[in-house]
């Protein structure tokens, strides 16, 4: 900017965290942002059609209590250990505020879902990020070892989809019984496995877990978590002073109407667990190699072929995927499994690209 | 609680905002949060109707695109000049957390929305409040004195619904355009007067409105500020680190909604206005005072009865107020404007009460 503000100096300046494209061309093959490729439960479109908007006109359940209760209902959990957010990056940016206010950093890997940084920085967190093992897998003993303020690992890990087993992570938790550690479960539901029921041993584990990937609802921002009473509680006591009223009525009537429809969730989650194991083994015929992959997405990489080139060329031909250029991965191309359809539709473009 | 936990040194412990209360009954007479007691605009109810659930499978426009575009045709203000959030509270915390970032305490009423105080202890920012005069006005003088890292002012002012002259306001901005000043007029549409204008002369003045109050969406959650291009763009920033998709799908659609029908908001509001006036005047009768109130809700005072067991004895009668256990204002209670039927009935219960 061309001047600068008489005021600069009292200002929070961040770099921000850019979100994957958007693109408004309707006809683009939509592998960018791990999105479900299946609409939200047709209970979903069912509570649209019964909303009274004269409703609006009132302030939404500060409490979240129609949403809390289903979650606790679905997931076996007393309500005092939940806590709901706008998305499950609010529930984190939340968490990052409330629990890593010491000292020392907190640590997280090097390669990792993008905000996580974002978030220290704003906050003034001090961190330092743990290099995960050559073959993408978390270096759990450097985990265990650290002297830190405490810890964020996503299971399954982004952008990678390989998973960390419930052994390992109770051993990392076990050693940093004076700091918390989250596990964000984004993608747990195809095919991960929680470690929620830990919560019960450990009061310093906090499960963060999300709408937005295997219940196809992105668009409404519903997060959530799970933890001890006490962590609850002061989570809560954070997100009330930011915010009291953060999730509307709407989408916590959406959010409860989801979760009733089990089945429907399992078809889906099935279904698109099917279409990566397929997409899997396609991909690997034409000589791409990937770290196994757990969740929505699978992290490709092919030695004859620049990542950079591949991505650009996807998207010419209006495939989307992700590319990060970052070390250590900049070779490799985050591609979001969507239906059979558009699978096939990406494997033969790389089929020909390869040729 | 009764045991200490390990890693209680770690969390950023903080005193809750308590917001109004939500009564589960229907049959409550509520004038305790300042809500609408009209439904908001029929057009909202037609973007429910013809919404397609399916489309919440992607993620929201993160850039609030058809809202922002809404919004500046509205208020005739260019895009790069518009910032929205989860609710004017999510724009405010946002604000405090980018702009109030230096060692000097920032300024606000000692008298005023509780929220502010909240949110400087949860970022740490130190703050001082300037006293109201007797008579509940802002005092310009101390305020345009001050040597601070920033102002925020609500005008109307909450919970006193006094407003405070543009020259007033102006004079507070010229005389620290080295910091920030935030002018949060939640309640401006019930007959006060916008400083909007002043954002063509000021780069340091950030005015925040909200959809809660006079467009009958506070269960929707649509805050929005107006200020230069730079602010916007470090507020912006701040965000886009923090969440970079926080209004859903529906919410946009349903503002942009709101926003289209300017018949009825100007006759909504102006409803409302005509009734607080038939309020005022009737309520006088009973021997209660109140600082003149530009807002949807009046301050009102009583001479003989103390204001904390009238609040209890409404109570009783399923009429909800608001009263606030706090040093000067502690016998009032804050009434807001509801329907002609809704006031008839306090009136009733008041004129009982005095008798």
């Amino acid at each position: 900017m061309e001047k600068e503000l008489a005021f600069f100096d009292k200002i929070r300046t961040v770099t921000p965290y850019t979100p994957g494209e958007q693109p408004k061309n309707q006809n683009v093959i939509k592998l960018n942002t791990n999105e479900n490729p299946y609409p939200p439960s047709p209970k979903v479109q069912k509570v649209l059609e019964a909303f009274e908007a004269g409703v609006l006109r009132k302030y939404p359940d500060p409490l979240c209590t129609e949403l809390i209760d289903a979650l606790s209902k679905e997931y076996g959990v007393s309500k005092d250990r939940i806590f709901v957010g706008v998305g499950s990056d609010d529930v984190l940016a939340m968490s990052f505020l409330t629990f890593f206010n010491s000292k020392k950093p907190i640590v997280f890997p090097d390669i990792t879902y993008s905000f996580y940084d974002v978030w220290a920085d704003v906050f003034r967190i001090p961190y330092e990020m743990i290099p995960l093992k050559d073959d993408f897998t978390i270096n759990t003993e450097a985990f265990v070892n650290t002297d830190c303020g405490g810890v964020v690992i996503p299971n399954p890990n982004a952008p990678t989809g390989v998973i960390l087993e419930t052994s390992a992570i109770e051993e990392i938790i076990k050693a940093h019984q004076d700091s918390v550690v989250i596990i964000d479960e984004a993608y747990v539901d195809f095919g991960g496995r929680s470690v929620l029921p830990l919560i019960d041993k450990y009061e310093n584990l906090l499960v963060v877990q999300t709408f937005s990937k295997s219940r196809s609802l992105a668009g409404s921002r519903i997060g959530f978590a799970f933890g001890s009473e006490k962590l609850i509680k002061y989570l809560s006591d954070v997100k009330f002073s930011f915010n009291s009223y953060t999730m509307d009525s709407i989408t916590q009537k959406i959010g409860a109407a989801a979760l009733s429809d089990k089945e429907y969730f399992t078809e889906t989650t099935k279904k698109i667990v099917k279409t990566r194991e397929y997409f899997k083994k396609e991909v690997s015929k034409l000589g791409f190699t990937f770290p196994d992959s757990m969740s929505n997405f699978v992290f490709i990489h092919h030695d004859q072929y620049n990542a950079k080139d591949l991505f650009a060329a996807l998207k010419e031909n209006n495939i989307f995927v992700r590319y990060f250029d970052k070390p250590r991965i900049n070779d490799y191309l985050r591609v979001t499994i969507g239906t059979k359809e558009d699978m096939d539709k990406i494997l033969a473009f790389l089929s020909e690209y390869t040729k």
